[in-house]
């Protein structure tokens, strides 16, 4: 038996079959911030809750809601600062450094991403790095900020935890590293890549699992450096192989994207690198990275929106492999899920919505997800 | 039997048993810069020829005399202009677009970088794009080229001619859309990483077909979107997959970096993407995209470099898989060549020597890798 909680009454019925709740994304940002003003302090609640919204209406389910319990661990942890103060740490020219003062990432993200665009809007480009930061979220929804104002956006995170395994190596050197990449279109919706450097995302470790099926060749190492076949000891060690698996498949690809993402975002803004880093750190001391490039200034006004619509439909347009119904161009099933569950509202599993229930209990803080009254 | 023409006797041995030759760099280059002055004119010739000879001494041997044939037959196309006139056509803050007036990528390609890195010490980034251009070698070569002054180079090209055929597809879209990422380390030589989207070059599929090995699945596909183990077959269609090959293993991050660098390469600075360029136009009007930042602009004087030392010797002692002997950082590779080929010389196939000679002699050009008067 679900609730259903201020969401249309399209979705109901299949979050019902699946015994979870669907509610509205006004519904789960009140209930994000609330969760984000216990764990720390009510400044930069609305920022963070609204980055985990905004995934989860895209369809990145791996960075909405179900967040909850990896952040109240690490809030748990005490490596995450309470009542953080963000603030500009260095600033020349087109470029700056934010430092995240030891609290989440995202508000010292979405105040990196801003600069960049401001400083784009002056220079052409603008680049912000942020130190001191923790997990920010979706690295897309970043990118997808500077599209919003005409400009490409570019965004790279680490991690505070390594998990990718450098080809030929047998332990992890750096974090799931995302990279994301959007690009604002005249007419359509802007192009999306939002990736990690990772072959996989842990996500489909945790479904093989629960399937009972053995891993493919290429998607995790043991603790040997050989292939791990097994989901469970896979979710154990999160032994993950870099993009392309292996070294046959281009594994030193991923591996050198992995770590392009670790200079850009630890490096170049100061920040810790994992494997590096003090144990004895008051906090993680996580590095993210934003880029705005505005395309008026490379050429005529106007010019790239007009070529990347056509670039982004003549993807579309590619004859499809046999059995295969079309080919997508990066960013369509974000753009066709967050017009679904901004109509529908976004289904929340029944055992994600327990742990936030529990969660919110813990911290004193009014759970409303399946509160038909609020 | 072979002829050995200015290089140290190291070499030569196993060119003479390979039945190759072994030639020092500044041969090399003499050679190229000739033939260069035969196709497009004198005046960037000594550009050209130095990219194709830097790319030869760290060993990436796929973009450096071999590429005299296809350049040969680029040049007969009538596709590349002669004498072309290279100047900046928009300039804004801390960007700029070249025109590469219709010839050879490098020396728009290397203006464009210098010019990046001196917006970067004026604004802590810079970019440049360039359009109008064609083939410009070794991405890797133009990022080296921002680390040795101390900034963090990144460089991407789009190709004249499609090969990457998205997921799902069956007719290719894009180039191989090579990125290139370089950091100079404080002490130790910079981190470089220079691949191609696809998750593996033409190189390995002509070596398949001279071993007579079929491909694994998840090199190329056939003109119905299949998996491809034929190699003659592959190389005949040149229609390979994006980095991670199949949809299971990662294969639309790839096609998405392939995407993102196209958008960065032709459409940002306003070049043609080949899929929509009209066959009738002079020239392919191929386009790059070059990127500095400044490290110091960021962050602490001198920090970046120690770090990037510290970061990159963390990789290369992590504890090596059962049967590997060590990780390599991204880049130990090209340094170790280069080192070697400085000494020793740098070894041409025969079958190469014999079509340099064969071009040289059509072109007029003095064949200079086999006299040892020179």
């Amino acid at each position: 038996m679900s609730v259903h909680a201020g969401a249309p009454a399209g979705a109901v019925a299949h979050a019902e079959r699946a015994g979870g709740l669907v509610v509205t994304a006004e519904r789960l940002r009140a209930q994000l911030e609330a969760l984000f003003t216990a764990w720390t302090g009510p400044e930069h609640a609305r920022a963070s809750a609204q980055t985990l919204v905004e995934a989860d209406l895209m369809g990145i389910d791996s960075h909405g809601i179900t967040l909850v319990p990896l952040y109240e661990e690490l809030v748990r942890s005490g490596k995450i600062a309470r009542d953080p103060q963000v603030g500009v740490a260095h600033a020349f020219g087109a470029v700056a450094t934010i430092d995240g003062g030891g609290g989440f990432g995202h508000a010292p993200s979405l105040q990196a991403m801003d600069l960049a665009v401001e400083k784009a809007r002056a220079f052409g480009i603008g680049a912000v790095g942020v130190r001191h930061s923790n997990h920010f979220g979706a690295a897309g929804v970043y990118a997808l900020r500077a599209a919003a104002e005409g400009m490409i956006g570019v965004v790279t995170s680490a991690v505070h935890l390594p998990s990718i395994v450098p080809v030929f190596g047998r332990v992890p050197r750096m974090g799931t590293n995302p990279i994301a990449f959007a690009a604002p279109g005249a007419e359509g919706a802007p192009f999306l890549l939002d990736i990690a450097t990772s072959t996989i995302a842990i996500g489909k470790l945790k479904l093989a699992a629960r399937e009972g099926r053995s891993l493919p060749e290429g998607w995790a190492v043991d603790r040997d450096g050989k292939p791990q076949n097994d989901p469970e000891a896979a979710l154990r060690d999160r032994m993950m192989t870099p993009l392309g698996g292996s070294r046959a498949m281009g594994g030193h690809k991923g591996y050198g994207l992995a770590a392009m993402v670790e200079i850009l975002s630890t490096l170049l803004p100061g920040a810790s690198y994992a494997p590096l880093r003090d144990p004895d750190a008051a906090h993680y001391d996580v590095g993210h990275f934003c880029l705005a490039l505005h395309p008026d200034a490379f050429r005529e006004a106007g010019g790239f929106g007009r070529d990347l619509d056509a670039f982004v439909a003549c993807l579309r347009e590619t004859p499809p492999a046999e059995g295969c119904e079309r080919v997508l161009a990066p960013g369509d099933p974000e753009h066709a899920m967050r017009a679904v569950r901004a109509r529908d509202g976004i289904p929340v599993p029944r055992s994600l919505a327990d742990a936030a229930r529990a969660i919110a209990a813990e911290r004193g803080v009014r759970f409303l997800l399946e509160d038909p009254a609020e």
